[in-house]
């Protein structure tokens, strides 16, 4: 594992010096936030057969524009103002993944990690409510980010998730984890996404584990 | 939980007695097919700025296009050859949802669920590796699947996930997912994911209960 770690923390520091151009970025965000609009549509409309089919052969038009330029590495992460490293090309937090809602989390002085957010039709598991296994997301990724606060970050050994009732698609949802034990090299976050009356929908037990020096 | 999952199932009724054109959902999936591979090129593209907001402008205009025909409900679920539901509009097995990479699910005669699958790069959490939380997002949806295909489906109450060794992207993975033990209204599912050198890199326990009658 420290093999596999030192690897990817060897990518981490060698994307990081990409030159971020934040205006660049900002303009993929806006790409990223149309494609997850057309997204929605695919499942949505009602549109026809023909017009579908001229549809997504605009679409692999528009693939074939920006593949002219050429591909490079997924983008890495950026350090927000409150100090939070925030992986622009994640499918939980990155604006310019498609898959991700994306959601912003926030750092309490406390450690808490927190995020605000919505999660509409794409993330939908039972009809009306979202799928488990997106709540795991949300609930992994916003544990490794309380575990990276307290000052132990790690890779994710084991995650146990509670569903306690269905989280709904279309309305406020709050997501909070923070660390609360550290035992050597072991860090033991707790994590619980809660409905807009405050009732927890699922909640984790995340344990994260510091690779050896 | 009783009332919210008669719900569920009415508005699963109700989905499924929609017209399922099948030439329509094919044409459906290829155009999400093209939306995978434009998300992809967001993530990865060299273009420059200008061509960037160029690509954002035609891709709203297509969005407007599928949204002149109006919007409907997500779609339902279809029944394979194999006797296997699957929900199209899924972001797991979801041919029609973007987000789903999208896996194909089959039983096994012994009631095993059983997929093969690769994740590119929209999957990504540590450099060169599968988010932590997709892993979780696949076994929970393939465990609800054994619990079908056991006879005793029901809501997700719990997802121990453990995670034995980073998941690799762009090679093919095997997941599998077999309901070992039901407890009156409980039925537990184990579940895991496999690299290509048949290690496995991630394990779960899910317990699904079943809905009083």
């Amino acid at each position: 594992m420290t093999g596999a770690w030192a690897a990817m923390q060897r990518v981490f520091e060698e994307r990081d010096r990409q030159d971020v151009d934040e205006v660049r970025i900002a303009g993929l965000a806006e790409l990223a936030a149309r494609v997850r609009e057309l997204s929605e549509l695919v499942v949505l409309t009602r549109a026809g057969q023909d017009e579908v089919a001229a549809v997504a052969g605009e679409v692999e038009a528009l693939t074939r524009r920006l593949a002219e330029a050429g591909r490079g590495v997924p983008p890495g992460a950026r350090v927000d103002e409150g100090g939070v490293v925030r992986q622009i090309g994640s499918p939980v937090t990155g604006e310019l993944n498609v898959l991700a809602p994306p959601i912003e989390i926030g750092v309490l002085p406390d450690g808490t990690a927190r995020s605000e957010f919505t999660l509409g039709v794409l993330y939908e598991g039972p009809p009306g409510f979202v799928h488990g296994g997106v709540s795991a997301m949300v609930l992994d990724h916003l544990s490794g980010v309380a575990a990276s606060a307290n000052g132990t970050p790690g890779m994710t050994a084991g995650l146990d998730l509670r569903y306690r009732r269905p989280t709904p698609l279309h309305v406020p949802l709050v997501a909070e984890a923070k660390a609360v034990r550290v035992d050597g090299r072991k860090t033991f976050v707790e994590s619980r996404i809660l409905g807009p009356d405050g009732q927890v929908t699922a909640e984790a037990t995340a344990v994260f584990i510091m690779p050896s020096r």
